[in-house]
Parts: C-alpha cells; structure tokens; sequence
C-alpha cells in the first residue's frame, strides 16, 4: 500500500494571486524521494472553519496532512490555534520553544505578539529550523510547517526523517521533438493498460525556437518495473519513426 | 454576496513535482479583476473516482468551478468524460468542434485519438482557443480548460467576459525594510477588527542584499473603505516609526 499524503497550503496571499506558490513542488518531490505519495493539494483561505474543517477531512482520508503558512506572529496566522481546535487539545506555551525563542530574539523584542510564536497544541513535536527558530510542530499525522520557502525547507529537512514512507518514487522520462500526443496515444495506451500500477504521462512541450515535442514519463513505486515499462516507452517511439531522447528537454 | 470559485487542478505531473504550476496565479488575478474570489484550489490526480467526486462536491459549496488540465488526446485525458459524468449527461461528438478540429489538422492525422478532444458533454458551450482550436467547454457552473499555460490563457480570455462576477477585487499595499511583523501584530489586528469586510494581509520579505521587511496588503471588493483601511495601514506603519513604501517591493 503506498503511503499518501495531502499538502494544505494556507493562506489567502496565494488564492488573490499575490503570491506565486513556491512550496507545492519541493514537498511533492520531498515526498517522493522517501515514498510518500502527495495525493492531493488544497490552498484554502485563513478562516478558522475553513482550516478546522478541512484538517479534520484530510486526517482522516490520508496518512499524512502537511501544511504551510499561517504560524507567524499576526493576527491572520491562525493555523496553530485550528489544527489545537481540530485534534481536541488546548493551544498552550510550549516552554522550551519559548526559552529558545526569547534567548534568540532578546526578552525586550520579544512581545505578546511574537510569543504565539511559542503556543503549540498540547501534545505537539516542535519542528526545528535554524532559519527563523519559531518551530513548526507535528501532532498525531498532521505537520505544519512555515509559508516562507526558505523556512519551510528548513522545517522540512527536519520533518522528512521522522516520516515513514515506502520505497522511493523513481521515473524514467523520454522525450523527442518528432512526437506528438495524437500519434503515440493509442501506443500509450496499451503499455498503461500492461503496467496498471505504474503512471505513465505524457507532457507537450514547446521550445524557445518554436518546435514542439512531446515528453513521455514513466512513474512507480517499483523501480524494475518503472525500468520495464521504460523500455517498452522507448520501443514506441521508435516504432513511430522518432529518435527517443533521454530524460526531460532542456532548453538552455 | 461575493461570488465564489473553486479551482480543480487535474493532474498527476504537480503532485509528483515534475512541472511546476503556473496556472493558478494566472487565473487567481484573472477571477479577482471580474470580481470572482478564488476561494480554494485543488491539485487532484486522473482518477476518475476523484474528480468526479470532488467536481460533485465543489460545484455546490461554489459559485463556479474552473479545471486545468486533462483535455488532451491521451488515456489520461479524462476530464471531459468525469465532468459529463457529474453532471450525468452523456459524452458525445460536438459536431461543431469536430470540424473544426478536421479542419486544422487535415482529415489524415485526425485520427481516432485526436478527435477525443472533439468529445464534449451534451448541452457543453465550447469554450474557443485560438491557440489549439481544441476547445474547453462551459456546462452549468463547470468551465474546463487545457493544463497548457498557453492555452489555458487564450480559453481564460473567451471565458472570463461570461461569468458573473460583482465589483473587481482592488488592493493597496505599503512595504517598508524598517518593518518586523511582531511589532506591528497588535496594531494590525486593530485595524482588521474596524475593517472585517476587508482581507488584511501581512508578508514578510528578505531583499537580495539580505535586508529583511513586511509588505502590508488591504484588499476587498469595496474600493472606498480599502482606501481608508490602507490610509490606517500607513499611520500605523508612522506611528511605528518607520517610512511607508507604496506598493510591493521591487528587487531589481
């Protein structure tokens, strides 16, 4: 069984469109290199019912909830105090966040406002980062981590071991600029239908100088096969008069 | 009443980390200039079960439901036949886009494939594109697009002037690098208790040159009282101490 996570990004900055999301695709790829399958992302608004809600769902249908945004210091960084509400504990000071905190920032700086900072829900593994050292947390299969990418990521080194995944996911790309999606379809098709547990997509692209291809990737938990159905990949584009390219374009 | 959107983003290439999403933002800032609120986004895999389900559900707690992707000419094209399943109508032939389509690409290569994308669920309005002349489609509150940004953008374009939106989304930042969010919490705060129709936002920012601060944001639908509430947020930012920059802060 693989092991699914979903991914709540928080935070109104993203859905006004403010803000270029720049989280999702470092926590997929962080997923899958320890097997843990990201199976769903929602960005959701900074409302209490919106979170709480949406927390106890998620819980429940995946192995994991990872979340970003909303564990700073403002009066819109509610996350901590819902995912408290959302598991049935009290929001409360964890103690050795608030010394590391205090002795970080000075006593006189460090205010009612940036000691939120330090209230985790009862029960919670601080999530450390020497970036910002305000923590993230882990309580029951929730993770809640920073919006600012470069905390985030620190929070998210931290996480990734304490994780239990599977094997890891590995893919095999081909690509060729003589492909097009209308012609290799039904090929396609028919290695999917042999290798109903890998995830074989196919990608169109465009390059600067204005030729199109197409990119064929091959996605699985299990590597030999990945490998296998890779080969057969590689099979049909030749059988369609194209050279195949390994991995994706690059187009420097 | 704001007029809502949810976003569906079908596709296993954002869950896995292979592509990076350069949708959202797009149709986020295209939503909030006709008055739309994106009030959530879903990155959901080609499962037929899951979009089905989550169209079903998004449709009704929405005002309009947009997807990206799945609208091509391969197996893991199927967001036309799961739309026309929600919505329980059958997937047939729009006679329409099928000539259209013949049209463009010569009767040879449109083949069995490729006229997929002519395949729309009955009483579907196909939404045009010059870029691929393969259509998306509007149906009740349902609007299919292509995951390509390119195309996607030129569907956006013929859709955004039929939906229903209200007053457009307008918005007033002020930044300053003397800024830190803990001493502007409490102030803050105030300001959104006097303004709870508005959407007070707070980010952070690091310069290139490592100088840190807080770009303050006020956004609503109502162009009069985020001008007060934004003339607030610069006495607020005074009163700090501190030198209000207009607008969002540039790193060139």
């Amino acid at each position: 069984m693989t092991v699914t996570a979903c991914l709540l990004v928080i935070g109104n900055e993203i859905l006004s469109g403010r803000t270029q999301d720049a989280n999702i695709r470092f926590i997929a790829q962080g997923l899958g290199a320890i097997g843990i399958a990201l199976d769903e992302v929602r960005v959701i608004p900074d409302k209490r019912e919106r979170i709480v809600n949406t927390v106890i769902e998620c819980r429940a249908r995946f192995d994991h909830v990872l979340t970003t945004g909303g564990i700073g210091p403002t009066h819109d960084d509610i996350t901590s105090a819902c995912i408290a509400e959302a598991v049935g504990v009290p929001l409360e000071i964890h103690r050795e966040s608030f010394d590391l905190l205090e002795a970080h920032m000075g006593r006189e700086k460090f205010n009612a406002a940036r000691q939120r900072m330090a209230m985790l829900p009862r029960g919670a593994t601080p999530i450390r980062n020497a970036v910002s050292v305000a923590p993230g947390f882990s309580i029951a299969n929730i993770h809640v981590m920073a919006g600012i990418p470069r905390v985030m990521q620190a929070m998210f080194e931290t996480l990734a071991p304490t994780l239990k995944g599977g094997a890891p996911l590995v893919s095999v790309a081909w690509h060729s600029t003589q492909l097009s999606e209308g012609n290799l379809a039904e090929g396609l098709e028919a290695i999917q239908a042999r290798y109903p547990t890998l995830d074989l997509g196919s990608y169109p692209f465009e390059r600067p100088d204005g030729r199109y291809g197409v990119t064929l990737v091959t996605k699985g938990y299990d590597a030999a096969r990945v490998e296998a159905a890779g080969g057969e990949v590689h099979a049909l584009i030749e059988s369609l008069g194209c050279t195949p390219v390994a991995g994706e374009p690059t187009f420097t």
